[in-house]
């Protein structure tokens, strides 16, 4: 299964565009030279995965996936796996916190179903791409075969593919699936040999025992486990809309769109994408610190920065969103604002 | 002088709209309680300003004060004193980066001339309100008069009070006026008992000398002037824009209208209304944490914490009006996302 994951990754590259002249645009606008701070950060990672001195966010596609977790029979969430289907439908039927967010920023909102427990209903905005329904229990048998990773994966990079023929310019992710901030804690530990206690979390809302009992299925998990590369450990532990948002993280950097990077769980598949080609991390922009316990220490030792940090626990893809809307401020700035010479303002002395 | 401050702020109680009923309705929405973090935050306190259960930010008003610092004289900032009007020209012409913001963020921008040193042209959206041309060179003599100071400060009332009349929702300040740096950071150093070694900053683009010079100019003029209450110190070290945000901090409470406060130089304005009437603190909301070195201890200092933190040293309101977009946000998710009942999401076991 890597080398069918190395044979479609090998053409990532870092994103190479033209910063300086872009740095030079920015500075020649009524402000002091990087007083715009993260602003004008975003505005040179566009243009540089953009690769032109003019890049656009005309054209914003989120994207939910969603999927079960078998570990979910060990009491680490408050909310039942049915919840997973159901909001499944208050997304497509705009009542979700990111149905919202997507509407206000004017990002198109597509859920993708990698293995939902249930049947779900044909939608518009819904991609059906079950690999099944829903992952083993990990803390018994790994959460899913090699083959059913890579096919998660593939499904990834297909949405990737198809973005890219719609013409997107920027794209966001979040997810859905009770039970899934126990996989990516248990990725996190793995893959950065952090301590589950010290990242196991409330979720949706544990107790401090339930956080305990969180931490304690992890650790035994990963003993009776012991993955060895991140593809293994994607397979053992996590879960299938996390290997395909893996996908989709790696298919962006493939297809050269760049991808803001939601939360908690989103961040553990960006962070697998980027053990498996760490290329692709250029293409990726973290959104937002999540107040999920353990994310900010993630961040930290995978050596990124956020955009926000508005206490949102929520996941979705929220995050992404909000740092959608900042990233079209940022762009209405870079182009709407003049220059010192066109407004007759005096430059520095 | 201080009477009829007194006299002003007299009426000034603090808010204390139905929380409670607030908060019940954000944990019916389809999501963990509490999951959208500051963004439940400011429904909540937009609901305690505007004593209901379904508040609004339908219109939206930035102020952006403008005053020009004789203490320029002694080289505190790289840019000339003539910035001062060309960027309110600026920003009228809709060059700048609050004309860019509040733009997208559907607020109303209106100028206010406290001060401006050269004459203005007329212009639909700017208030003629100038005190004196230009505060006096404070390293060497108070900035302003007692009654000067007392004037700006009106000023400040009678927008908050226009702004009522009109049927403002919520406000933004920020200031325009170079040289303000310097005079916050000796307003911070007197109000909060702060070293102007740990909180003077580059403002436009000092070097490390630049910013030793502007510590040792604020050191110097607080051992001249030593001011004895909030009201003495605006006048002996403050501006006159940041005098007539200090009175619109104080008419907005006065008015009960929420505003967000922007970033280093309009934090020195609240500060100062709040010295004056802790009661107005309640109606404020400390918009961003600004990239200019010093902002994040004094707002430690104040016992305040921010939405965002986007490294933005621009003033001018910039981070206020990403905040009011956050705030926009906010109300979506409240009046938009559905309740666990209606749509048949189940909640916690």
């Amino acid at each position: 299964m890597e080398n069918q994951i190395q044979e479609l990754t090998k053409s990532i590259t870092v994103p190479t565009g033209p910063i300086a002249q872009v740095q030079g645009n920015l500075d020649q606008l009524t402000k002091p030279p990087g007083s715009l701070g993260e602003l004008e950060n975003l505005v040179l990672w566009l243009g540089k995965c953009q690769n032109t001195e003019t890049p656009k966010a005309d054209k914003k596609q989120i994207y939910v996936f969603a999927g079960d977790h078998g570990v979910t029979a060990e009491g680490v969430s408050p909310y039942p796996s049915e919840v997973t289907a159901q909001m499944v439908g208050n997304m497509l039927s705009g009542g979700a916190a990111i149905s919202v967010l997507a509407k206000s920023v004017g990002a198109d909102l597509t859920l993708v179903d990698l293995g939902v427990l249930s049947d779900l209903e044909p939608h518009e905005q819904l991609l059906m791409e079950k690999v099944k329904k829903g992952t083993a229990n990990f803390s018994k048998e790994p959460a899913m075969t090699d083959r059913e990773t890579l096919q998660a994966i593939q499904v990834g990079f297909k949405v990737a593919k198809k973005a890219k023929s719609e013409g997107a310019d920027l794209l966001g992710i979040g997810e859905m699936g009770i039970g899934n901030t126990t996989a990516a804690t248990a990725i996190y530990a793995n893959l950065l040999g952090l301590n589950p206690v010290d990242i196991a979390g409330a979720g949706t809302g544990l107790d401090a025992k339930g956080i305990t009992h969180k931490a304690e299925i992890v650790i035994s998990a990963l003993e009776l486990h012991r993955p060895t590369t991140a593809f293994d450990c994607l397979a053992k532990v996590g879960g299938l809309e996390i290997a395909g948002l893996t996908g989709l993280c790696l298919g962006a950097a493939k297809e050269q769109i760049p991808l803001l990077v939601d939360g908690f769980i989103a961040t553990a598949a960006a962070l697998v994408a980027i053990k498996i080609c760490p290329a692709a991390e250029g293409w990726l922009l973290f959104s937002h610190s999540s107040n999920e316990q353990g994310h900010k220490k993630v961040l930290a030792k995978m050596g990124v920065t956020t955009l926000l940090d508005l206490q949102l626990r929520l996941g979705e893809g929220t995050g992404a969103a909000l740092a959608m809307g900042l990233t079209t401020q940022a762009l209405e700035l870079y182009y709407g604002m003049a220059s010192f010479a066109n407004a007759g303002v005096s430059d520095r002395e």
